[in-house]
C-alpha cells in the first residue's frame, strides 16, 4: 500500500520539476534543457560549415549523444509523469520534442550511408528543437493572438497577392520571355512575387522598356499592397496591446475645469467633483 | 400556354444552380467550377516550362478541351438563366467568362502558326480564369471596401511618387550617364521607383559619388513614403473593422442644424429631432 | 479716363482666364496648360533615348519651340495681370514657371556647344514643368500637411538613421574592407542605408561571416525602424483624415437599448430618446 | 576661507557653461562642441577614401589635433565641475566622451606599425562621437520612449524571426546546397534574414524549382511579418503622440477596487474617492 503512494510521490516530483517552473529544481531544469536546445543548434549550424564540421567532427558527435541523452530522459519523464501520456504524444510539442530526440537514433541506421540526401535531412530535423524554446516565450502569446485573430485576412490577402502574381507573370513572361530570364510562367510568377513584396533580387529583371514599365507598375501596386497587411495585423494587434490605455473625452470638470476625462468617469480624476454630465460644458475638439 | 411556363421553370433551375450555392446542385457546381479554374491555371503555367510542355502536350490538350467545354456551357448557361444578357454579358465577369472560354477555339484558328506570339497571348488569356475564384471571397469586400474608398489619395500618393521620380530620375541620368547603365531617363525613372518602392533589384546602380549621395537620398524619401500608403489604406481598413468607431456623414439636422450624423441615424443625436431623409439638405464633401 | 478701365477690365479678364477655373474659358486653359505640360515632359524623357532623340529631333524640336512660346505667354500673363507681380515672381510657383520657360532660350545661346553638360541640364530642367501639375492636385493638401506637421519627427528620424548608417557603416568598413567592395566609409555607410532602408541593390554585399552577422543585425534593425515612419506619418494622417468618423462608446438607450452612442450624443440616434446620463446602463467592454 | 569659495564659484561657473545651454557662454560652448563633432566625423570618413587620405593627410592631423585638444579640455571641466565625477566616468555619455578622446593618443603609442588593423580601428573610434549629437535631440525622447516601452515586444519578434530564420535557412540549405551558394546553414540563415526583411541582395538566389517555391512562401511571410514591428512600436509611438488617450496604471481604489486610472489621478474617476498614493496596492502587470 505504501508502494502506489511512493510511485505517485516520485511520479509527482518529476511532474514538478519538469512542468512547474517556480520550484528550484524546476527552475535549474529548464536553464539546463534551454542551454542544451541552443547548443544543439549552435552545433547543427557549425556542422554544416565544411572546414568547421570535419575538423571538430567527433567533438560534435560527443555533444550530440549528450544532448541526445538528456533529451531521451525528458522525453520519458515527460511521458510517464502526465495523466494523459497519448494526449502529449500528439501534442505540437509533444511531437517537437519526440523528433527533437531520434534523428541520432535513426542515423545509427544508416551509419553507412552517412551522405545520403535522407540522413542529412534526419540530422538536419534537429534544428527544430529551436521550436522546443517556443515554451518558454509567454509574451509572445499577444503576437500570436493577433495573427490567430486575422487569419481569416492574411489568407485573402495571399490569395490577392498570388492571383496578381500570376496574371502579372504571365503578361511578363510574355512580354519578356526567355531572353531576360523569364523562362516560363513559374519562374515569372516568382519573379512578380519577389517584386510585389519589395525583396527583389535581381537575379531576373525586365529589359524590355515595356517590360520595365509594366514592372514599375507591379512594384507601385506591391508598394501599396503592403499598408493591407500592416492595416490587418498591427490594426489588431494594435487593438490587443490598447488595454494600457483609455479613450479620453473633453468634457471639462465644473469645480477644477480640468478636460479629457475617460469616458466612462462619473467623478473628476483631478479634483474628486462629480462629473455631473448636465451641466458641464461640452468642447467639441474634432 | 405551358411552354413558357415550362421555359420559365427550367431556366429557374438553371439559375438557381448557377447563382444559388446553398442548394446541393448548386455546391456541386460551384466546387467543380472552382477545381476546373484552378487546374486549367495549373495546365497553362506547366505548358509554359519547356520540357513539361512538349512532353505531356497532349494530356495537357485534352484537359484544355474538357475545362473549355464545361466553361461553353456555363457560358451559355449563364447568358440563357439571367433576365438581363445584355448586362451580364458587358459585366466584368461577364467579360472574363468570356475571354476564359474562347482562347481554344481561337487557337483553333491559327492552328498552323502554332507558336506565334498572338496565339500565345490568347491562350495565356486562360489564366484570367483565376478571377472567377474571386466570385468566391466572400471576405475580401471589406478589403476592395477599403482600396475602393481610399483609390482617391492612392491615385494622388502614385501621381506624387511619379513625379519624384521623375525629377530624381533627370538628376541621376544627368549625374550618372550611360557609363553607369543610366542610359537614358525613361529606364533612369525605372530605376527611381525600384528605389523608392525599396525593391532595388541592383541591375542598375550609382557608382559616382554624386549619385550614390543622392541615391541615399532617394531610399531614404521612398522609406519616408511607405508610411503614407499604409496611413492611407491600413487606416482605413482600420476603421473599416472597428467597432469603436462609426462613419458619419454630412447630413444637417433641420431643428439644430448640426452635421456629422452616423448613417443609419434617424434621429438628431443632439436634439432628438426626426432626420426625416427626405427634407435635410445633404451636403456631399469627398 | 477710359483707358486705365479698359485696362483693368482687360487685365481682369486675364487674370479670371488664368486663375479661375470655374469659367469655360478658365478650364479650357488649365486643360491646354496641363496637356502641354506632360506633352514637354514626354518630349524630354523621349529625347533622351538616344535612338528616338536623333531621329525625331526636329519634330521634338518644333514642339519645344511650341511649348516655350505658350509658357512665355503664360509666364507674362501671369505677371501682368496679378496685383503684385514681385510677390508672384519669387513665389514656389512663380520660379517654377520661370525655369519651365526659359531652357529653349538658354540653349540657343551655347547653340554651338550643343552637347556641353550644362546645356543637357539647362534644357532637362524642362522636366521641373511637371512641378506644374501639382497646382492642380487639391487632393494633396492633407497629405502634405501630413508630412508638414511631423517634419520635426521626420528630421529627428533621418538623422537617427544617419547616425546608425554612420557607425554601422564604419564597423562594416573595418570588418570587410577593399576585398569585398567596402573600398571606404563613405561608400560602407550608402551600404548602410541601402541595407537600413530594405532597398538592398546588392552591388556590395559582405562576404565574411563577421560581416554577414553585423548585416543581419542591420537588416533587423532597418525592419524595426520602418515601423516608426509609419507611426509618424500614418498616425499623423490617420488623424488629419479621421474627421468621417466619431469614436462612439458603450452606453445604451433606456427607451431601445441601443448602444454605442456618440460620446458627445444628447439624444438617442435611433429612438430619438434623451440619454440622460445618471439612468442609463454602463456597459464596459474594455 | 576665500579660496574654497573663489574655487567653488570657478567650477560653478564651468559646470554653468558645459551643461546649461541657456547662458550665451553656454550656448556658444555647445555650438562649437557640435561643429567640432561633426568635423571630426566628416575627417574620419575622408580620411578613409584612399585618395583624399594620403593627399591631405597633415591637414586631417592637424584638424584631428586641434579637436582632440578641445575634447580633452572638455572632459576634463565635465569631470571636475560635476559633483559625482565617479558617475558621470561610468554614465553612458562620460564612456562616449572618453573613447572620443582616446583614440588620438593611443595611435601615438602604435606609431611605428601605423597601419595594424588595431590601429586603425582605434582611430575609426572617434566616429562614435556622432553619438555625443544626440544629447542635442530633445524631440528624440519620445521615439526612445516608444522603442523602450516595446522593447520587450521587439525582442519576441527579432527571437521569432530568428527561429523562423533558422528553421527556413535549414530547408533552404538542405534543397538548394552548395550548387547555389548555399554553402552551409549559417549562409542560409543570413540569405533567409536578407529574404524575410525584404531586403534582398540577390548575391544568393534559389535556382532550382522546389527552392524558388519556399523562397516564395518565406517573402510571402516576410511581408506579413511587416506588419507586426509596425504594430508594436507603430502603434505605442502613435499613443503616446496622441491626445485622444491617456495611459492609465493598475492601482486600484481603496474605495469602490477599481483599477485603471490615468497616471496622473488624484481621484477615483468612478466614486471620487481621494487616490491616497501611500495606502492603495500598485498591481505591476508589464
Amino acid at each position: 500500500m505504501l508502494e502506489p503512494i511512493n510511485k505517485k510521490d516520485w511520479r509527482y516530483r518529476v511532474h514538478e520539476i519538469i512542468y512547474e517552473a517556480d520550484t528550484p529544481m524546476g527552475k535549474l531544469f529548464d536553464i539546463i534543457l534551454l542551454i542544451l536546445i541552443l547548443l544543439s543548434v549552435i552545433v547543427v549550424m557549425l556542422e554544416s560549415v565544411a572546414r568547421i564540421g570535419l575538423k571538430y567532427q567527433n567533438i560534435f558527435l560527443v555533444i550530440e549523444w549528450v544532448i541526445t541523452f538528456f533529451f531521451t530522459i525528458e522525453y520519458i519523464a515527460r511521458v510517464i509523469s502526465v495523466k494523459k501520456p497519448i494526449k502529449y504524444i500528439f501534442s505540437f510539442y509533444g511531437i517537437i520534442d519526440f523528433l527533437s530526440t531520434i534523428p541520432l537514433y535513426l542515423s545509427l541506421v544508416f551509419v553507412g550511408s552517412n551522405y545520403l540526401l535522407t540522413v542529412r535531412a534526419l540530422r538536419l530535423l534537429r534544428v527544430f528543437r529551436i521550436l522546443k524554446v517556443t515554451r518558454y516565450i509567454g509574451e509572445g502569446n499577444k503576437l500570436r493572438k493577433a495573427l490567430i485573430e486575422s487569419r481569416a485576412k492574411i489568407f485573402i490577402f495571399i490569395f490577392a497577392v498570388l492571383i496578381v502574381a500570376i496574371i502579372t507573370g504571365t503578361l511578363m513572361y510574355l512580354i519578356e520571355g526567355e531572353a531576360s530570364g523569364f523562362d516560363n510562367i513559374p519562374v515569372s510568377v516568382y519573379w512578380c512575387i519577389v517584386t510585389l513584396t519589395t525583396v527583389g533580387f535581381g537575379d531576373i529583371t525586365p529589359v524590355t522598356p515595356v517590360g520595365q514599365f509594366l514592372a514599375t507598375f507591379i512594384m507601385i501596386l506591391g508598394y501599396g499592397i503592403i499598408a493591407v497587411p500592416t492595416g490587418i495585423v498591427g490594426t489588431r494587434y494594435a487593438r490587443n496591446s490598447s488595454e494600457d490605455y483609455v479613450h479620453v473625452n473633453t468634457q471639462s470638470c465644473r469645480n477644477c475645469g480640468i478636460q479629457r476625462h475617460r469616458d466612462d468617469a462619473k467623478f473628476c480624476h483631478n479634483c474628486g467633483d462629480s462629473l455631473n454630465k448636465e451641466n458641464i460644458t461640452e468642447v467639441n475638439e474634432e
